[in-house]
């Protein structure tokens, strides 16, 4: 009898992801043989979606040229947070992973509450893939989190990148992976059901404080309601079909911004005024920043106050843009520069 | 004393679109001194979004070289309906509307009740515009709207296009325009109420039978709760922006499909291959409707799997595609047929 489908199906998930990092491996390490195999880790909560893909990442590892090792993060923001952290260490021992870490960060206030402990996370993960020499981290994310990541992307209304969720490969050399993009919720939990793992449900994801909590707890089943069981689909398909789309216009638009400057290197309103608007808004958006402007302090309306200089232009004083960088129109030329 | 506020508002929006209306129309036509001003209707429900514009375009066309009529579609879906449209014209009237039509149409069943009675509706404005000789038609579509309509195209999961929402000037000739895509509907009603006009709130918008209503009703209101009150806006603005960047990627599909096709016409593999897949998967499906698919009938899945024809290529056969459309890959060339 094989495994419950539910296994079966974040197993299948995950060895399709470790083919990828060992042909990626072999591609760009002639390892001698006999050296030491390339080593995986999962970055593992002890939630369901995290406990799960450690299992599933300790069976195929098994039977692959692979070190499979785990990491577990101790954001020090609950009372017991460590001893809990120790305990999760030790599911993953048992499940046979080697090495496994429990590591506390520092978890400051730099954009709320959720993106710091994020930020803290992935610091601590990145350094265990050095002191590790680790070529992969699998992270649990399903699709259920990815279409709450749309969700918060689109309540930005910045435009299609931040409707693009999460990357199936992400980070320095690709070395974030998660295997579970494509799987629902309901399936990895199933899968930890039917092996019988212990899981630790996170208070956070239940408080309605967090704003990805209410999200998921009142705002996508309301959503699920009005609009049918096919939205958290839907909306991992357009993540998926956004990031394309993003991706081809910003490489439309690195091509078009060296072609809109003249022979010393400035922007010709003229010129700029030629493109589609989509691709104006980038390139303007490219010139703002490579000036100095701060990417996650310039917004949308900056970047249409810059585009009204060639679109709408009545004779405008120059812009202020955050970052001390001004931006205004001389001689047919767009300047762009930092006070 | 001036106007209301929110009377002020939403006559500045309708005199926008008058001024582009005219300046438009002056462009297109040298029409004589003592020639007859150009009519722009107004479509109205009796409803409070659509009675504000008729209010706000009855007072701005007295100021303008412009004649102001107004056009009610009677869906016969209710009882009493036809009576009701009478007497939305005679409200219309009294605002000084003229001409001022009520229409009675037959509601079809194709593609579900709501999308049937709006294919219905248009075809009797199309009719009203080409019977009066018509300009534009003002239809009332707020910014909330927009945020239900984006969310619609979200649950389809079928990229930025169905993102993009209503756009501010459609149809023929662009003779449709909406006035108030920009301004929230509590500003809308707030100026019927200044105005102490009567409106008839159309029973269909409070039930849970129609999805916009229980979007409406249930899962915008949970979507704010859960990501705070800017949603709507965010929704109009990723609209907007969504709209720009599909156009700009449709512009380039276009010039990459002629770049794509050998001297015979036919689509080289190793070319399309070198497309980034957004635009690649936008000159497919182009190629495939131009082939007699019928683009209603064509889903994201099947242009994938045609697209896996050049991506993943391991000697598939024909796919099948609506329409007794069939792709196939031979020697290097993507073959797309009527069978």
């Amino acid at each position: 009898m094989g495994p419950h489908p539910a296994v079966a199906a974040i197993r299948l998930a995950v060895r399709r992801v470790l083919h990828d990092v060992l042909t990626e491996h072999s591609a760009q390490h002639s390892s001698p043989p006999g050296g030491a195999h390339p080593l995986v880790l999962v970055a593992c909560s002890g939630g369901a979606d995290s406990m799960a893909l450690a299992s599933a990442l300790a069976f195929e590892a098994r039977k692959l040229p692979l070190r499979a090792g785990g990491v577990t993060v101790d954001h020090g923001l609950q009372h017991g947070s460590t001893q809990r952290a120790r305990e999760v260490a030790d599911r993953m021992t048992a499940l046979g992973l080697d090495p496994v870490d429990a590591v506390t960060v520092t978890v400051g206030r730099d954009g709320g509450p959720e993106a710091a402990a994020r930020d803290a996370r992935y610091a601590a993960l990145d350094a265990a893939v050095e002191r590790h020499g680790a070529t992969a981290v699998l992270l649990g994310h399903t699709r259920d989190d990815q279409a709450e990541t749309v969700l918060l992307g689109l309540a930005r209304g910045s435009g299609i990148r931040s409707l693009s969720g999460m990357a199936a490969v992400s980070g320095t050399a690709g070395r974030y992976r998660r295997p579970f993009l494509e799987l629902d919720r309901q399936t990895v939990r199933k899968a930890c059901i039917a092996q019988e793992l212990a899981v630790w449900d996170d208070p956070h994801n239940a408080d309605p404080a967090y704003t990805r909590s209410r999200l998921r707890h009142e705002g996508l089943p309301a959503l699920e309601k009005a609009l049918g069981k096919g939205v958290v689909e839907a909306l991992a398909r357009t993540a998926q079909l956004s990031r394309d789309d993003a991706d081809a216009l910003d490489s439309w638009a690195a091509d078009a911004e060296t072609s809109v400057r003249d022979e010393t290197g400035r922007l010709e309103c003229a010129k700029l005024f030629g493109l589609p608007p989509a691709v104006r808004r980038r390139v303007l958006r490219r010139a703002v920043i490579a000036s100095g402007a701060p990417a996650g302090s310039l917004f949308a309306r900056h970047i249409e106050e810059v585009d009204r200089l060639i679109t709408g232009w009545r004779g405008q004083g120059a812009i202020n843009l955050p970052g001390r960088v001004e931006a205004l129109r001389q001689g047919g030329r767009l300047v762009i520069r930092q006070g």
